[in-house]
């Protein structure tokens, strides 16, 4: 165990794409746990897009981090002090906390992950935040039937790629939204996307999507934004549903950005849009992890990750969701 | 009983705003109603924005009208033939009609007003469509609360009027943009609304609306789109719900307008928008049309109507309707 405890903190809030200069590294002592409280020492540290709008400090859901204090982010690591009654070293746990080697939380703040019951990176994923983000917000909102045609964006996402797996257990048509050839291969391939568009190499991604929903699209869910939700949303059914998950295509943007108004067609076609985040389910936390597990267990959700290693790594791993560089859930290794 | 029956055709499709050359006037006989139907006189007309949506053919929840066939829209008329079981000379009835000064129709298409419940007019007003669409689009989407703020747009036109006394009933603080000064006193000091903004004379009508709402806006019930729906969006609290009901401003556009992209406020507010007609409540109509015909018999519920004279002028009554002529909903007295 290492003396130091290393730590992320927001150097100073990004303007548009962040940066090396949005990061600072610093060194601390390891933290030592109160009553009620554990040390946890990170293995895992999940980097996801909503962490941008947190960077920021405009009026939003999440209390937005503060400059100079660690970013937070899903973490899973192991007890390695306890001074709490339900929780021992070695115990797996998982919960929002610091970008270091070491975190202290409470111990109601965490969540046990059990190591046989599947990979514990899992809990980062498909049963974690991002898997309960596709549950909810494509059940609860998109209310997908039977024979429907379901649209996602971020095809390829840690959401997306679940939220096509559940659409495909619903008996959809899933058609999905990435840009790469090799996501484009794994989705249909390796998840059993009936299409998937490349929105990088099409020259007209609506006319794409039309060739690709010939009964037009009764559930968009919306991980990115821009021009591809416009394309989208013009093919729309009467009565169709979207979820907005995410609008990546926007996170950086320094103001607001014009694009086509669509609410006439909303209004024409009865349409229901909805933003959401996963704390709006809180309540139906449990409903959607059991329901998540049991599809992990039974191989009917599949997953990939992509890990990269040392804690030092972390802010170019962020980074790279901008990119677009992910196949599968982006994952960085802290310590074994 | 004049012998020929006057009808008001759909003479072309219009493109942009309609004018005259959009309607066509015919004279034919009068129509002999068959088993199970009645002949209606026309005594009233109502005309509604919603109609210029039916001019076009462009996909939509509305069949569209056919070109070279009368127009319809709602009627409160007169029963003066009966071949009907269940209604009788003499009988008063509210239907979508022909904008005509005769129709044929199926007692089963008909409903009948009781002309001693209140003045036969408001059945197409408070306790018709517009009353209907306020009472679903309000309360079912809107879904106030005591001590929210609720703005509605278009708020002296028959349905925002009807959506701003509902939600006083609530308990709720009302603000209401119209585009007059006699609109706004109306509105002010006879339906009781909080505040009232003229977006035609303000100088900023998002600081206005500011300073209007100084909690914040919980529900919007949008009659009209464009700039003013974007300074609302722009204000919405957490967990606000929108109802679209009208885009009035875009009724005449020739092509897709650009506009600020909201839907990053939508995902960061965890925001709902609806598109709705009236008729997705169809199952509901029988308790929508008792609680208003409640309130109105009770006073809690006021209103004004705007009454041209003459079948030849419904066309202009219509057009009338874009230029906000309106204090109150527009009708047309057809006949005695």
């Amino acid at each position: 165990m290492s003396k130091k405890n290393r730590q992320v903190l927001l150097a100073k809030r990004p303007k548009g794409l962040p940066d090396d200069s949005t990061f600072q590294f610093v060194e601390t002592d390891i933290p030592e746990p109160g009553e009620g409280e554990v040390l946890v020492r990170t293995l895992y540290l999940s980097v996801d897009p909503y962490m941008r709008g947190r960077m920021s400090d405009a009026k939003s859901y999440a209390e937005p981090f503060k400059v100079g204090e660690p970013l937070t982010g899903g973490v899973v690591g192991e007890v390695v002090k306890s001074n709490a009654k339900n929780l021992s070293e070695g115990d797996i746990v998982t919960a929002r906390l610091d970008w270091a080697d070491y975190s202290v939380a409470k111990e109601e703040y965490l969540r046990k992950v059990d190591p046989d019951a599947a990979p514990i990176t899992t809990a980062l994923y498909v049963t974690g935040m991002p898997g309960l983000t596709a549950y909810f917000g494509l059940l609860d909102i998109g209310k997908p039937k039977e024979g429907e045609t379901v649209v996602v964006s971020g095809a390829a996402g840690a959401v997306g790629s679940v939220v096509g797996q559940i659409a495909k257990l619903k008996g959809c048509r899933v058609v999905g939204i990435a840009g790469s050839e090799d996501k484009i291969n794994y989705l249909k391939d390796e998840l059993g996307f009936d299409a998937v568009i490349n929105y990088k190499t099409t020259e007209n991604i609506r006319e794409e999507l039309k060739a690709a929903c010939p009964d037009g699209i009764d559930v968009y869910f919306d991980n990115v934004g821009g021009e591809i939700t416009d394309a989208v949303i013009s093919l729309l059914n009467f009565h169709a549903r979207v979820a907005i998950c995410g609008q990546i295509a926007h996170y950086n943007d320094t103001e607001i950005e014009m694009g086509p108004r669509f609410l006439p067609y909303v209004l024409k076609h009865s349409i229901l849009i909805k933003g959401f985040i996963v704390s709006d389910y809180a309540d139906r936390e449990e409903e959607g992890m059991n329901a998540l597990a049991q599809w992990l267990k039974e191989g009917k959700i599949k997953y990939k990750e992509n890990i990269i290693e040392g804690l030092e790594n972390a802010p170019d791993a962020f980074l790279g969701l901008f990119r677009g560089d992910n196949l599968g859930k982006q994952l960085v290794k802290v310590s074994n």
